[in-house]
């Protein structure tokens, strides 16, 4: 334990001043509340560990848990309010929520995981290793463990999978006042929270909903019929980026899911949708970036399996690209120059084209790209790639020009940048249009293509264009 | 007018087909309608139009004028229910709205802006010109004008921004039926839709909040104090990113905004929150790539302008890493290999570089790495980059013994990588853990800081290592 944490443990012996210590002004964990922790629980003091937790939220309970080593998390355990258990554990990166789940005891997690929504519950239990898995869920009664069996029968990252079975619904013909009674009878087996009553059909499908709010604002004797909105369906297998671009575009706070029946089986809720957005924007990212998510509490081993296969890859794409100097090394060996400038001209038309893929990925997942405007994008790009590459080609030639004074290399390197800049432009528009129709993720493989064919393009046109006029 | 687009006219002269027709599965807007919405009105068919926009929700129509021409959208506005108005300008992109706004006319302006919440009317007159904003502005109710007028006081991307100021709130000593009664009473004036009644001291402080489906589960005399929950107040001055952090973070549907004395000013609701997720992360996707913003509707100097300023700084880092390579002119041309392997030894470090800065930038957004674990989360990744290193040292040396039969050669290049491997490891975690601390935002700097880090030393490497065993 540091000066300084000793020092502050000395601080805030009152359990008070752990609340204001232990969370930033943007409600995110201090860091200096992790080692107040694991000092703690290197004393075992079971009493100050009650004091700092009881100064956090679940949430910050579970953020707390991924700054700590994989010993104090498992010591943390039992000093843990079993009601905020399950809470707890829905907000655990997958990782660190396998490595927890193995030390909390059957019983004490079926009772936790009774309490939570199915879509949640259901999270964790996908966690799970199979004996125990087995044994968790024959220790939970009959109506959560169906609900929770049902859930994991969807495919992973479909509208099944994020929604809670849990829905209130309402016939058609109910007014107000009959809707509000039910609810007040049947308040212990609501949803805790929810946001629309759904109205259904006599076969149970969706026919509208009524926002809490209207209920709230109308008279007991307003029909549901009058007050209702109209709904989004959302498919049970539909892809969760898709749910997630609903939700976005038409404002939504909750969803019915309907099997294909149209029967009503569930419904999405709009925090989960927050969580959904922000994984499909980070797996874009760092695909872009030609890496797959390790997880925070990966190991070195973890890291180096997410990134190993890109950089195998480019390897090759780089060598293939290589073997376009390897063909004018006599030029390179007269020129020395030329070995100078190659890197520039290929790096240069890298970034143009890195910059292209971005835009059109990004407009790709936002559907502001499609067949409508294509064409007209494509263009556009390839204008900006020839604007850009023609002044990137000018300031390049004139540097050149300066520096060697040979105003044959500086023309051969202004156009190989020229020349780069529009193929850039091509790839950089066409390759993630090109994968996506394909059925592939543009962020994934976008990247190789392009980067290799300004690599290649890059040497091939600065060799190229100097052979024939500086030889 | 193409063929298919004929075709496809003939086919939906029906209203109903055409509601078929109008959007994809995924609710996103098809493609072919764009082409059907400009043939019409190319004919100035107003009864077509009207059939085609009755097919749209709101959210379509701002969707579909994303596709159209300038010229095209000018020509829909009087075609647009007026009723709709305000919800189609609050779903459109700045650029495009700027466009828009030009041609409607103030009072009819001044009529769709009343009917919207406070914080969507703001963005809206924040897109007018001058003269037209103090003439709408003018042509409005005095309360609906003061608190757009307030809303703007508020600087960008602030809580105070994204708040709406229509709030529902409630003293402390309620019950839920005197809050029910109340919110029938009135009716009229409520926001169209809300989540919690946020329950206030005297002062106007809030102490908690009611959750509408809470209320509707209680009986009327369960007092407002009972039942209400913990709230977790946003202050009006907060950046719109810790608001979307603590959101996530909280799974929050609505949140009280406060001002600096603590009383309640607004409210901001979760469906803001989406909107503002996806915006932060498409910045960060963006400016990792060295590009900003240009709209979707930009012409070609709206891009250039967003991607040219990045390229030549990029020009002036490669021309300085260069500088490297010049140095060792007389090695290259006696050893012209070394040309040929150049570049594979600054683009394999390159792209480990972002691999590990693009994680760390992600990692700091996310706040899952600060001061309680930079330590490690360091070590981690030198400790990823000398194994990666290794790894492909050893096969580019490998491929180049197989190449070039020279064991000294394959040494160079293998060590050269290794070491590049390691500078970019430093400066992939280095760099946006600097920036950050300096409050820079370090999706922007980090990729010029780590690409030239590894071009120039991935030169030197190679090159000083091959000199001084090679000569």
């Amino acid at each position: 334990m540091s000066r300084e944490t000793d020092d502050l443990a000395e601080l805030t012996k009152d359990p008070e001043d752990l609340e204001d210590l232990a969370l930033g002004e943007d409600y995110a964990l201090n860091p200096d509340y992790v080692p107040l922790v694991a000092d703690a629980l290197d004393r075992g003091d079971a009493e100050r560990l009650r004091d700092l937790l009881s100064a956090l939220r679940p949430e910050d309970v579970a953020d707390l848990m991924g700054f700590l080593s994989s010993k104090d998390r498992e010591e943390l355990l039992p000093h843990l309010d079993p009601e905020a258990l399950g809470e707890i554990l829905s907000e655990l990166d997958t990782e660190i929520r396998e490595d927890i789940l193995e030390h909390v005891p059957s019983a004490t997690l079926a009772k936790a995981l009774e309490e939570m929504d199915s879509d949640d519950a259901a999270d964790v239990v996908d966690d799970l290793e199979k004996d125990k898995r087995a044994q968790v869920l024959a220790a939970m009664p009959e109506v959560e463990r169906a609900a929770i069996e049902t859930t994991l029968g969807y495919e992973e990252e479909s509208a099944g999978r994020l929604m809670q079975r849990e829905v209130v619904a309402a016939p058609q013909f109910w007014t107000v006042g009959q809707t509000i009674d039910h609810l007040r009878r049947e308040s212990d087996e609501l949803p805790e929270l929810f946001f629309d009553v759904y109205v259904v059909d006599p076969a149970y499908k969706p026919v509208g909903a009524a926002p809490v709010s209207h209920l709230l604002r109308n008279m007991r004797d307003v029909p549901l019929a009058q007050i209702m909105e109209p709904i989004t369906e959302i498919p049970v297998d539909m892809d969760q980026e898709e749910v997630a671009y609903i939700f976005n575009k038409y404002h939504l706070i909750s969803a019915p899911v309907v099997e294909p029946g149209g029967r009503l089986v569930g419904q999405i809720t709009v925090d989960d949708i927050v969580g959904v957005i922000q994984e499909e924007s980070d797996e874009d990212i760092l695909a872009l970036a030609g890496v797959s998510d390790a997880g925070r509490d990966a190991g070195i081993f973890g890291i180096v399996r997410s990134r190993l296969p890109w950089l195998v890859v480019n390897l090759g794409t780089e060598a293939l690209a290589a073997t376009v100097v390897g063909a004018y090394q006599a030029e390179i060996a007269k020129f020395t120059a030329l070995a100078v400038l190659m890197p520039i001209v290929s790096s240069l038309g890298g970034n143009a084209g890195t910059q292209a893929l971005t835009v059109a990925v990004r407009a790709l997942s936002s559907r502001e790209l499609n067949a409508a405007n294509a064409f007209r994008v494509i263009l556009r790009e390839l204008g900006v790639g020839l604007f850009n590459g023609a002044m990137m080609g000018s300031l390049l030639g004139a540097g050149t020009w300066l520096w060697w004074h040979d105003m044959k290399l500086a023309i051969a390197v202004g156009l190989a940048v020229l020349a780069n800049f529009f193929v850039a432009a091509l790839g950089g528009i066409l390759a993630p249009i090109v994968l996506e129709r394909m059925g592939r993720d543009p962020a994934v493989s976008s990247s190789v293509v392009v980067t290799f064919m300004t690599d290649f393009f890059g040497f091939l046109a600065l060799l190229g264009i100097a052979a024939l006029i500086l030889l």
